[in-house]
């Protein structure tokens, strides 16, 4: 991978997002208590930097034009998509495959909507994103955790635990792949499980693949459609462009249906809410995912990368923390047990000595206590700033 | 009203939509049989003008500023909302009042959901806006159709023949003010009428005002919470900005409910379906109701009002032919029958010889026979040209 220098720096260039609707940055005093004005925003999972200058240019041309009139069926956007999946993960697509959705968080209540009933239960492998169980809680299905299970750095699944959870009342599997927030890319052998697990279960299967590209040397994420292509009937894979392109905020996603019979459940409940992205975000991904695209997104991993290991250089030197390494997310899943203070304390610490507003492991359901998550998707100078913040709260353990 | 001249020459100025994935010049050939190479698209409700030079500089601001994360809970655009409903329509709202759909078909259907049951009953006075009745249908509600009176130009509401065609299992009204495609702008005592009925019936009242800011000299639209505030307890009101500054496209649209049992309901449906509007949509919104676009929407209307005086006394030269003199919306509602045609031989006329691609009157219900449906937001010359075409296709009445 060949890096160009002025594209790295722009992942470095400090933006000020406060005052601009940010919600990572302007809810983060009234949500955990520390103050944007000297304080560093890392919990919610966005980033601080640009996105990638050809999704710019694209909003501008579409200034340019000035009309925002209908529009629908986007075949540029569409072949785009597959494009994509095709040529950075190697899942060659139908357009017809493509569901838009408003985002994934979206797409995960209308999987839940179309596929289980109030009281269904739906199986989900914790830690997991927090998201998942409020889901499927606002939606009044039963959230069924299924802990993980953590060797040394590691997390794998422990299936053989989770089929002695079920009640036979289960429905459906929300599976986070790669995981946030262990950052596991899951290997083909171990979605070939899940699969299985879901066969025996009779279980729809969504795959929440959203940090699909933003995966560390050495790691590879595999569609679970390819991994496990016998899963098809029963699978709903959600992508999107929103963490990869930091354009989250444009409430669009993808629900990529291979089978016919799921595909017009959905579609005909599409058709019945009146569903359509809207103009810019087909504007934006459209551009996003090209080959100029994927360009910045090799740099924007290289930065991640380099971010990483300045964070878990730092803060691995302080005694009692363990930043678990990442195969992929910007989300840095920090073991703070070992320090042997309670939640309230370590939580007492990053707030009002480090000052900074974090993702605190216990919302991320059985086996979050202990952890707090970092969002490393920002300047290098910012992950720098956290570390020696960090290093300072935690001081008296060094 | 003083008028800009620069401003007023941008409503003229001539863009080419073709291949700028506009359904309405795109999907013309496809849908009605006329090529965009020299047809004219007069059918989809959006403008051929560029929106308004404040929203285009919010859109650019928004590219400058190159970050699209997440973003909740946005003073400036609900403050922008209630500006714009107090200043423009004298409507005094919370800005707790408002919640955010995804365009307004999709907030009938979210409406139609939560508040009636497959099977139940819904109202509307037809002729109306097509998607009442599709939208009706593709939730598995039942069409309850109850035709306008015409009385030579004008469209009244019937409500005794409205009451006599009720079951009693009518849950809803989807009630279009000012009225697409009649143009109809509701006086203060028909809504009162329309709202005693809507009580009689013990039915929820939608009040779709999408239309309520493009409306002609010597009317004034008055929202349905303002004529008959009694009706708060069953009313839900439909606004957006889409249709007033040409960004349907861009999907977002509004639910002012002001009775807090109804607001909870669908506050707790658009949670469990996590629903957030495009931050690109907040923006454009924001900028666009605002002092500056208001002066735009009055320039626009005069250029409205302009066009429909020309192709009003273009058409209704041609013996036979009838466009009603509209209230409101640029969309004129031409009658055909004293040509004595078919409504082939109309269609046929329309489409091989003027080459205009136009909305097919029975679309929009009983009442629609004998119709056609003109879109008129676009440059002064296209009008000039539709009347000619027209002229010359009914040349033989002449
Ligand atoms: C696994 C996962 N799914 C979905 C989302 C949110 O998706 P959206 O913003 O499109 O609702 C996130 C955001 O952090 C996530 O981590
Ligand atoms: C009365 C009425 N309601 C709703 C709409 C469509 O709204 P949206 O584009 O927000 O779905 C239209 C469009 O023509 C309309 O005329």
């Amino acid at each position: 991978m060949t890096l160009d220098d002025t594209t790295m720096t722009t992942f470095d260039t400090l933006i000020d997002r406060r005052g601009t609707n940010s919600s990572k940055w302007d809810k983060m005093e009234r949500l955990f208590g520390v103050s944007p004005e000297d304080g560093l925003a890392m919990w919610t999972a966005d980033s601080d930097y640009a996105t990638a200058p050809c999704v710019i240019d694209a909003i501008r041309r579409a200034a340019e034009h000035g009309i925002f009139g209908y529009s629908w069926e986007h075949p540029d956007y569409l072949n785009a998509i597959a494009w994509w999946q095709e040529n950075r993960h190697g899942w060659k697509i139908d357009t017809d495959w493509i569901l838009t959705s408003q985002g994934l968080g979206n797409a995960i209540a209308l999987c839940l909507q179309t596929w289980t009933e109030p009281g269904d239960g739906v199986v989900i492998f914790t830690p997991v994103y927090h998201e998942f169980a409020l889901k499927i809680g606002k939606n009044n299905r039963k959230v069924v955790e299924c802990p993980l299970k953590r060797e040394g750095d590691l997390y794998t699944l422990d299936l053989e635990d989770a089929q002695s959870r079920l009640t036979g009342n289960e429905k459906m599997i929300l599976f986070c792949s790669p995981h946030n927030p262990s950052g596991r890319v899951w290997t083909v052998d171990e979605q070939r499980a899940v699969a299985e697990f879901a066969e025996r279960n009779d279980l729809f299967l969504v795959s929440d693949e959203v940090h699909q590209d933003l995966v560390y040397t050495g790691h590879k994420h595999i569609p679970m459609a390819l991994a496990a292509p016998e899963t098809l009937p029963r699978l709903i894979t959600l992508s999107a462009a929103s963490k990869t392109f930091n354009i989250a905020g444009q409430r669009t996603g993808n629900m990529i249906i291979a089978d016919p019979e799921l595909r017009k459940t959905m579609k005909k409940r599409l058709a019945a809410l009146d569903y359509a992205p809207a103009v810019l975000s087909v504007d934006m991904i459209t551009a996003a995912y090209s080959p100029e695209g994927a360009k910045w997104v090799d740099q924007q991993v290289a930065h991640l990368e380099r971010n990483r290991q300045i964070f878990d250089a730092g803060v691995n030197a302080i005694p009692g923390l363990r930043s678990l390494p990442l195969q992929s997310t910007y989300l840095a899943w920090v073991d703070f047990s070992d320090t042997g203070m309670s939640h309230d304390e370590v939580i007492a610490r990053i707030r009002d000595d480090a000052k900074i507003a974090v993702s605190p492991g216990p919302s991320f359901g059985i086996g979050g206590d202990g952890f707090q998550r970092f969002n490393l998707a920002t300047q290098g100078a910012r992950v720098e700033d956290a570390v020696e913040r960090l290093q300072r709260a935690f001081a008296d353990l060094q």
